[in-house]
C-alpha cells in the first residue's frame, strides 16, 4: 500500500431492489467492489447475475457479490441503505456487522428523520457524519435480478450529525459522490439535504398519499378539479411544515410541482405499487416522521397540519387493513 | 262540509325507496289520503301494494294509490319530498305541478340548504312555510315495495323562510306532526331546525365520507385509533361549521355520538350504499352546501374547514369515478 494513494472504497447495498440493483449495478460496473444483501432472490443472482435495460443503455453483471445475510458479508466502508424504510426495524442486528468502525452509512430513502434513528445505531459525528441521499431514479424490478430503469437517475447526498443537524461537506462525501459520478449517477453535494428532502415531500406526500386513499394515478388526480385542487392545497400545507422546520420552499415551487405532473405521463406512485402488492406502506418515514418534527417545531400552536394528519390517519387505517392485519 | 271541521289533508310522496314508502305506509295505515310517486317498482306496487316489516309490527297494505310521474297525480295539500337529494333537478317540473297552490312542501332529505333551493321553485313565506324534516329512520327496501325497519323512525320538522331562516311553529306544522303522531311517528316540532340539521352533519359528514372512502363500516373507523381519532377530528370541524351559522353545538356531544356509534352495530352508511349500487352519492347537500354556507358566514377568514373540504373534494373524486363518467 503507497502512502498517499486513495484506496477504493467498498460498498455494501442493503436491499437489492429497483434502487438498490440499480445503483449497485453501476457501481461495480466501474470496477468498484460492491456487496449486495438481497433477500428473495438470492438463488436467482447467484447464478444469473443482474439484467439492467436503461434508457442510458443495457448491460448485464453475470458475475455479483450477492449474499441471503449480512453475516456473510464482508464488511463495508460505505454501507447504502436501499431498501424501504418499513424494514429498517432490521438495521439494528445489521449495521453494527456489515459497516466498518470508521464506515459511513448512506440513507437511500424516502421521508424524513430516518437519519436521526440510523444515527442511534451508529457512532457518528461532525466528521464521521450519517449521509442521507435523495434519489430521483424512475425504475422497476420487473422480474428477479432484471431491473428497468425509465428516467432521471440523480442523487442529493448531504451530511447529518448525531443530533440530526444538517452539515457541511466533508472529503469522505466528496469521494463518495465521484465514485457515483464516475459510475454515471449525477451527483449533488448539498450542506442542507433537509431543504432536499422537504420539497421531494411536497410531491411525494400529495401524490404517494391520495394514489393510495382514491385509488389512483396521478393523470386522474390531476385531471379532476376538485382533487387537484386538494393536492394543491396539502402541497401548500407541507410547504408550511418545511417552514416550521426552518426550510423555505421558495413561493413558485408548489405550481411547477403541479405543471410538472400535469405534463408527465401518468404514473403509479410507489406507495400505490406497495398498496397493489399489498406491502407495507411507508407511511412513517413520509407523513409520521415529517408531521412530528414539524409540529415539534412549531413556535405557532395554531400550525396543526390537517391535511397531512388526515392522510397520515387515512393511510395508516389502509394500509393494515390491506395486510389483512385487522 | 261542516264549518270549523278540520278537513283531512291529501299527503303527496315523492320518492317511494325505504323513507318515503315507510313514512307513507304509517300514514295510510291509519286512513289518511296518501299518493305515491313511484319510478321503477311502479308495476310492482300496482300490483301487490306495499310490505313493511317493522320492529313495531309487520303489515300489508295490498292497494296503494302509485302514479309513474306526477301528471297523473291529485293535487297534494302536503308534498313530502322522500327522494335522494341528488334527484332534486327533477323538483322544478314536479313541484308546481303536485301541489297545491296553498300546500305545503316537507323535505324529508339529509344535508343543508335544500329548503333554500326549494324556496325558489314554490311561493312561501311567513304563513306559508317551507317545512324542513330530519328524519332518523333506520329501514332499508329489501326488495321491490318490500321494506325492512329496523329501528327509530323519529322525525324533527321546522319551518323556513323564503330566504332560509328558520321561524316559529305554525298551525299548520301542528297539524302535520299530529297527522304523523298519530300514524304512530314521533315527531318532534322544532323553531331552529338549522342547529338540528348541524348535530345530524356532526355525524352524518365524518361516517358517510369515510365509510366510502376508505370502503368501512362504523364499527371498522371506530376499531381503529387513527380513524377514530379522525372521525372526531372532523366532528370537531363540523362543531366549528355549525358556530360559524351561529348554532352552538354543547361541548359533550361530539363525545356523545362517537360514543354512541362505537356502541351500536356495525353500520353500513346510507353514502356507503349509495356508492357500492353505484347511484350518485349526496355530496353537495351533506358536504358542499354545509362548507359553502359556513364560509359565506364566516367572519373569521382563518376558518376554512380543511378536513370537510378535504372529504368533500375526495368525494367529488370518487362520485364521478364510480358512475363512469371519468
Amino acid at each position: 500500500m503507497v502512502r498517499g494513494k486513495i484506496l477504493s472504497l467498498r460498498y455494501g447495498i442493503l436491499g437489492t431492489g429497483a434502487l438498490g440493483g440499480f445503483y449497485g449495478a453501476k457501481l461495480q460496473k466501474v470496477g468498484l467492489d460492491v456487496h449486495f444483501l438481497v433477500r428473495s432472490d438470492y438463488q436467482h443472482l447467484t447464478e444469473h447475475g443482474l439484467v439492467i435495460e436503461s434508457v442510458d443503455g443495457d448491460f448485464t453483471l453475470p458475475q455479483v457479490n450477492v449474499y441471503p445475510d449480512v453475516e456473510k458479508m464482508p464488511r463495508c466502508d460505505v454501507v447504502i441503505i436501499a431498501m424501504k424504510t418499513t424494514q429498517n426495524y432490521q438495521l439494528p442486528q445489521m449495521l453494527p456487522i456489515v459497516l466498518k468502525d470508521d464506515g459511513v452509512v448512506v440513507v437511500l430513502q424516502n421521508g424524513l428523520g430516518i437519519e436521526e434513528e440510523i444515527g442511534k445505531i451508529v457512532a457518528c459525528n461532525t466528521s464521521h457524519p450519517i449521509i442521507g441521499g435523495l434519489s430521483f431514479l424512475t425504475a422497476n424490478k420487473i422480474a428477479p435480478g432484471h431491473i428497468r430503469h425509465l428516467s432521471y437517475k440523480n442523487i442529493i447526498l448531504g451530511g447529518f450529525t448525531a443530533n440530526y443537524q444538517t452539515m457541511e461537506i466533508t472529503s469522505r462525501m466528496q469521494k463518495i459522490a465521484n465514485d457515483f459520478e464516475n459510475a454515471g449517477i449525477p451527483t449533488e453535494l448539498t450542506e442542507d439535504l433537509l431543504l432536499a428532502r422537504w420539497k421531494k415531500l411536497v410531491w411525494n406526500i400529495p401524490y404517494n398519499g391520495l394514489s393510495v386513499v382514491l385509488n389512483a394515478s396521478t393523470a386522474e388526480l390531476m385531471g379532476d378539479i376538485y382533487t387537484r385542487q386538494l393536492v394543491e392545497n396539502i402541497m401548500n400545507e407541507v410547504v408550511l411544515a418545511a417552514k416550521a422546520c426552518s426550510r423555505e420552499i421558495p413561493k413558485n415551487f408548489v405550481q411547477l410541482m403541479l405543471g410538472n405532473t400535469a405534463k408527465m405521463p401518468s404514473y403509479r406512485t410507489s406507495m400505490k405499487i406497495d398498496f397493489d402488492e399489498h406491502r407495507p406502506l411507508e407511511v412513517e418515514a413520509i407523513f409520521g416522521n415529517p408531521l412530528r418534527i414539524a409540529t415539534a417545531l412549531s413556535s405557532d400552536l395554531s400550525l396543526h397540519f390537517p391535511l397531512i394528519t388526515c392522510l397520515y390517519q387515512q393511510l395508516k387505517f389502509l394500509d393494515k387493513k390491506n395486510r389483512h392485519l385487522v
